[in-house]
């Protein structure tokens, strides 16, 4: 109200401990739909900041980006989920394939379950408004089949087109803001899955000719993503 | 000799195991001074792979990257070291900072101790062919007086310039191929700190507008680093 906005919880905590504002200074805070606002600090109290002179930020569209796993040991992928969680990814997808964990039973929903309780830990002690929704364990190729016809779409392939090349906008089209990214399990993706992406719209993509562990991949993967487009 | 190569241990590892090579097929290697070469699989064998029609590939001198961690907590600095293994950092430098464990005891050196192993470990089970060089504690200023005239300087700051910006390079000189990145420890480097790195020449680079762990930072920068400059 009246160009003012009080700012609590998360945003509160991140403004005092993260940035560590200061009363006079200018800074932006996210409003609960990804907005960004911008304006000057004037009272800072143990449990909100107040802002005046509120006016929101033009910025594109907020990056929207899914990251499908292929189920594999439980820790990597818990460190994978919290790591993407921190880098504000909108939607998890846990991965049926081939190789890694692949059997129908309770070890999967216990994994899924455990993304659930990681992601909202991340949130809460994070800089993120809310967790990545998580969807139920997929194929690959049912997966590929629900994304939007826009969406940017990768899949992580130490053969691939080296990185910056292979999100290089097709034939004259815009940027797209929202991107899926496949990180197989450990042990890859089979060719036959890898084809069946492709045949989807899927660029084979390097972030790097070494080969990376699927943590490092898929957390580098992620950040190399939101630093390149935003 | 003879056009051919027989390619042993991590490399054949990599070609059989990782890349999954088949006779006849064109692949690359690398040789023990990170010069990449191009052949055909002649024959493989259990212990061994021959290349056929080998011939180096032209590739930009290797990118160099020294990355500086601040002291912290031991294992998510254990895990930022096994990921920068796998990147193919060549030299990591503990850094003793304000925050952070900053006290000069025999717990820094258990510390730097643990990445010796982490890193020689990460030699072994990944794709590179030697561990990144460890040198002494330092703290951040007497490690910046000890950079290249023109290595590339970064360092990490939520509040700082957005990624691919920062790396531009200045004044028309050309892209670095030797950077230095410099990870403040949890809790981040003073402002004193910050301001003697950018007297330094450091540009202060902002991965993504959102507070992260220092392990997801620290990775994540390395991926989009490489993935960026190549």
């Amino acid at each position: 109200v009246d160009g003012r906005l009080v700012v609590a919880g998360v945003e509160h905590r991140y403004l005092t401990r993260v940035r560590r504002a200061r009363v006079g200074e200018d800074v932006e805070v996210l409003d609960g739909d990804g907005r960004r606002l911008r304006g000057t600090v004037e009272r800072i109290e143990p449990t909100s900041t107040t802002l005046a002179g509120l006016a929101a930020v033009a910025v594109r569209e907020p990056l929207s980006v899914t990251l499908a796993l292929g189920l594999g040991r439980p820790e990597p992928l818990a460190r994978i989920v919290r790591a993407a969680t921190e880098l504000a990814v909108v939607r998890l997808v846990p991965l049926r394939c081939t190789r890694g964990l692949s059997r129908d039973s309770g070890a999967v929903e216990a994994l899924v379950d455990r993304w659930r309780r990681v992601a909202a830990e991340a949130t809460r002690s994070g800089g993120v408004v809310r967790p990545p929704e998580i969807v139920p364990v997929t194929p690959p190729e049912a997966w590929a089949g629900t994304l939007a016809a826009d969406a940017g779409r990768l899949v992580l392939d130490v053969d691939g087109e080296p990185w910056p090349a292979a999100l290089r906008p097709r034939d004259g089209e815009p940027a797209p803001r929202s991107w899926a990214l496949a990180v197989g399990p450990e042990g890859g993706l089979t060719d036959e899955e890898l084809e069946r992406l492709v045949a989807c719209g899927f660029v084979r993509a390097s972030l790097c000719p070494l080969p990376l562990r699927v943590e490092t991949a898929a957390v580098g993967a992620l950040a190399a993503l939101r630093a390149l487009v935003g």
